[in-house]
């Protein structure tokens, strides 16, 4: 199977967002990671809003980041997503955050579980699947 | 009428609260802020938890925050926090931010007004005036 | 004299930005604040970066946000920032959060104090004044 | 070799940790990392605030969370971080953060390069180390 395509969302360091080493708090990585998912939904035609309208939600399970280099105040960064691998109930997306000149700043991935308003574990609604498969 | 009191909770600075000049980020006061709302609220024995429980809420209506001195990064604060306040629907909260010296960091205060579970403006609960009363 | 021209960036809500009320925390409107200050600063071709590297800092004396509205996950809101009061040392900046349709949601300022690289309070650069008056 | 000792910290959850779904933003956990790391370097009498006065930093270079449950507002939590493997410039932490009742809600771990006032990589001080050991 080929690996679903890359999105690509520019981004803004902002001052709120570099610690006192100068540099991008590591946690942070984690809210871009979150921006580029969900421009990632957003070209699927299936925005992460929608699907919390439709009763569903994408609870994280697991996250994961390498640290290749440092991100300085005012940068303007470039966020990619990309699903990874879909299950039943479980969904992969990878991720890459660098900078202008396209050096590697930052690469990871989530893990999500679907569930329902109850929070109990569901299937990926159709929609969204066939969203992914289209894409 | 003599003020209320004030409620005094210690705030160890995260090096996420830091940004790259070395010290708090001024937003972040809004968050030691709350925290020393809620400490406050908790020895009325009616901690905000509850209020919400109950089906009320306090939305802020205003925030101001006077920067006398920086915080640095491991420094342990006091976050202090004082009814100022008490109307119908309105209640206004001072607060004093200072550093294990007693030098005075940031002062400022939030304006909020009770809402019921329609976010809909209403009386402060009768529980909450008579912890505030009785403080 | 007249006032200032305002400044617009687009500015789009984090799921990281909104809180368990499921709106955006009150005290992340500084951070809008300052997106819409750091945008402002680049139109008018002097880049709060650029300044800081020209040894200079913008310390935040005071800040004041009034809350007007709400804003949701996802929203694509407009902050405007405008350079309200120019001193010798001090500046003061007004700041309009709305939403898509125009409605109001947060209104508020800083005051800020140009200081040098001993952090000692210092005029602020020509370059600044020059380019606040061309604008 | 025998495993490190946990260092726990209780650690209270802000109304600014949360988000619109109800309860601990997934990014923010790596904050709590941060937090109980800093407690565990604080009972070794080698803070890290210490080691960045010394000239060193100990750069993230990897992090991973696991996520088992949800924390709500105003919970109090218990977050514990011990010292998983120790090589010459490179340091890993483990972590686990449970609620009041023992059940565990997030585990993870993070790895770190030491690195030198230049940011170079370079071995980590033997005050750590003796530290580390001694515990």
């Amino acid at each position: 199977m080929e690996a679903h395509p890359w999105c690509e969302t520019p981004l803004r360091v902002r001052y709120k967002d570099t610690d006192r080493m100068g540099v991008v708090y590591y946690g942070n990585y984690l809210t871009y990671f979150e921006i580029a998912r969900a421009e990632l939904m957003r070209t699927l035609e299936y925005s992460y809003r929608d699907l919390e309208a439709d009763g569903y939600r994408l609870v994280v399970i697991e996250a994961y980041a390498k640290y290749h280099g440092n991100a300085q105040y005012d940068a303007l960064l470039r966020a990619k997503a990309r699903v990874a691998d879909v299950g039943r109930v479980r969904l992969r997306f990878d991720y890459r955050v660098g900078d202008q000149g396209g050096r590697l700043l930052v690469s990871g991935y989530t893990v999500h579980a679907c569930v329902n308003a109850d929070t109990r574990p569901t299937r990926i609604p159709r929609r969204l699947l066939e969203a992914i498969q289209g894409n």
